[in-house]
């Protein structure tokens, strides 16, 4: 007998998983805290575009849909650097022909419900999660005029994000749950590009513009209707921060000061930045993520990560993907399922919240340091050379689907200190495309073991 | 106008809190979530005897209730360790004459409220928190019978422990809290040793009694009625673990082979293994714990620690005259309190919690080694010769009041730094009393800043 599966929270990871269990057989009810947002305006505060990799595709190409959303997103070969001074630099993502993809959030979530619906998928909106009977496994929802309805549940996977009612109801009330979250010191706020006057993009389309100023950035990614969504991430508290922007006239002084080139692009900063709210960036981490046979957290409701390496959506989309190949492995026995969705996923769960924590460092503060993108470049052209020895922390993890992000993190630790030596040679700006050097970086990375 | 202040928890640090408030003047309203251990039976899971040292006692002496529980107290001059062989050793915990106390949770407890009641202060028993409305400052308590109650407050502090009321339901409702659980992988469960048949301690009265097995420990504190109140440290999962732990035969075995000295002393352990609850054992780690000059956590409620170290009770104390000297300082002016409060408070609660972690390794593990004890030794002898230069770690923590924890963290690894290079010397076994190496010793201290 297959199991009733319930899922709380239809965004984008809790409509893919639907899809993915549906195909399996499985009976499956989503549960969604907001309205139908096919039907209504929803309202902000979420990013609303998103940067689709390799890993997250994968994921979609299982249940049908890659092809799909691709047309609909737009390429990004790599960043493009505005510096302080004015110049601007390029630097590609992988190789010829690599690229991650901006997308529109409601569109990729709206589509997912269409087809979650389309495979008998069931999904209740205005339904918000506000007590679970982990014993008895019921839950409670609450519906529009505080009417609550109890729902008896045989397996339950909270995908509700990172303020997840399931983890709060269900597993924060268990012994023995190691729980963390942590924010960060920045937060975001979005800002828009409009298309210029005669209906073009405002700056190169195909690529991730940033705006590196170390304690902070700007960042710009294209949409499909020629806007750019523009986010500063900015320090709370400080000199420069939100708090102390609190005038008109320091908001002008400070973007005409520090992002000269962006803002004749941006008519309306000064309204946008006193009307959009600043929203802070958390990472999560807990654990276990499952009870027996009975629940399971998925997506970002078990890792929330901050969005600084562009994979939180990729990670759940891959939950997703290694959770529907144990289905496959061990039919419908749920408590290995589950138990090895738990040990796979974590450690690498893990990893990619340091990996985009770290990140963050590179995009604000490195990308504006030349010695840095020449690091970047050597290990290029390593990649183009010698493909399988040597692969740049960044395509792992945003090229290389079935490289583990645990897997990633630890080869690009220890790549990263090679590179540290090497960038510490005499003149290395000039002898970097050296055979020698090269042949000395490959005979490194080949005699350390992980 | 003095603020009414509303105290959520009528523990140890609530009630003494209580006390302090009260004696500045403040009205002060407590809430428990139990009933009035005064008048009825509690049922037990907390432990029931604590190690005070002279942290909680100086908290104690500026309300006037130290000499009163010294009297129900009982010295422990040094730990009393038994090895498997059946050997056994004594530690000093510090000078001649310091030592640490042994006294009962419940009359400690009862002893506050006594005294809480006295100065002016309400205890409202059976009062649970479900709910604060932190923006205007509205608590709900569950009365017996589901019955609601609000209450308006003007100060609120949660001092409710380690799993906090308070915390989830104010706190935990705000951005940007960042807040952490992390549970070890041991438990707890305690056992009896009774009085001799002629109505005599077991054991050496005068100390705390250590079992180190490495992975484990047991360890036995004395109580006034000549009992001793042992408690199993002990992993949940594993070779020698509770789970494992599941028969009559597998505990008498187990027992029997690895604290033969013991079960002589304790006739129904076997009874009270399987009746007494195996607990967990926590770390909480949260910021911020206060809110303007409205909310302020306190004791477990802001940093539950593992007990390794006898310092959770002393640490909720120090909070509470810490809070006090504030209080003194700077008026009415809850803002500022407030503020140097967690500025000064929240530093020393990460140094004791990872102190504590650290020393149930140096318990369980390093007490059985006759070179750790030889360096403990040493140490000793460095302190009486040289008080002022050489403070052992444990003194620091336990006997001098007046560092701080974060500093005696700091100074205890710069000490223990140069102590594991003595204790590389060959034969220090031998030459341990040697003049030249105290000054080596003394020379090096002196010498690196922390």
């Amino acid at each position: 007998m297959k199991k009733n599966v319930t899922i709380i929270g239809a965004g984008l990871v809790g409509s893919l998983l639907s899809i993915y269990l549906s195909k399996r057989g499985y009976k499956v009810n989503l549960f969604e805290r907001r309205g139908d947002m096919r039907k209504e305006t929803m309202s902000a505060g979420r990013s609303i575009n998103l940067a689709l990799s390799d890993r997250g595709l994968l994921a979609l190409e299982k249940v049908g849909l890659a092809e799909e959303i691709r047309k609909i997103s737009i390429p990004m070969h790599g960043r493009y650097i505005h510096n302080l001074d004015g110049t601007t630099a390029f630097q590609r993502y992988g190789k010829e022909g690599q690229y991650i993809n901006s997308v529109s959030r409601a569109t990729l979530n709206m589509k997912l419900m269409d087809l979650a619906e389309q495979h008998g998928a069931g999904i209740y909106f205005n339904h918000k999660c506000t007590a679970i009977d982990w014993k008895k496994n019921i839950i409670t929802f609450e519906l529009p005029g505080s009417e609550l309805q109890t729902q008896p549940a045989e397996l339950i996977f909270g995908s509700d994000g990172a303020f997840s009612a399931a983890r709060l109801q269900h597993q924060l009330q268990h012994d023995k749950f190691d729980y963390q979250q942590h924010y960060i010191d920045c937060g975001y706020k979005e800002l828009t590009i409009p298309p210029t006057p005669s209906g073009d993009f405002a700056m190169e389309v195909n690529a991730l513009h940033i705006w590196p100023r170390k304690d902070y950035m700007l960042i710009a990614l294209p949409n499909l209707d020629r806007t750019f969504t523009c986010t500063l991430f900015f320090p709370f508290e400080g000199r420069a921060s939100f708090s102390n922007l609190d005038t008109k006239e320091s908001v002008k002084g400070f973007f005409e000061k520090t992002f000269p080139d962006a803002v004749p692009l941006m008519p309306n900063y000064i309204q946008e930045f006193f009307s959009n709210p600043a929203s802070s960036l958390v990472t999560v981490k807990c654990y276990p993520w499952v009870r027996e046979d009975k629940f399971a957290l998925i997506g970002d409701a078990a890792h929330a990560i901050v969005p600084f390496f562009g994979q939180g959506m990729n990670c759940g989309f891959e939950d997703c993907r290694v959770l529907d190949e144990l289905i496959e492995q061990h039919a419908d026995d749920w408590n290995t399922i589950l138990g090895k969705y738990q040990a796979t996923r974590k450690p690498d769960a893990d990893a990619i919240a340091d990996l985009a924590v770290n990140n963050f460092i590179e995009m604000r503060e490195k990308t504006a340091d030349p010695k840095f993108l020449l690091q970047k470049k050597i290990e290029a052209r390593l990649h183009e050379k010698y493909p399988g020895k040597w692969i740049p922390a960044y395509s792992q993890v945003t090229f290389s689907p079935y490289i583990r992000y645990s897997e990633a993190l630890q080869r690009g630790q220890r790549q990263e200190s090679i590179m540290q030596e090497v960038m510490q040679l005499p003149d290395i700006e000039q002898i970097w495309q050296a055979e020698e050097i090269e042949h000395w970086i490959i005979s490194k990375v080949q005699n350390r073991p992980i």
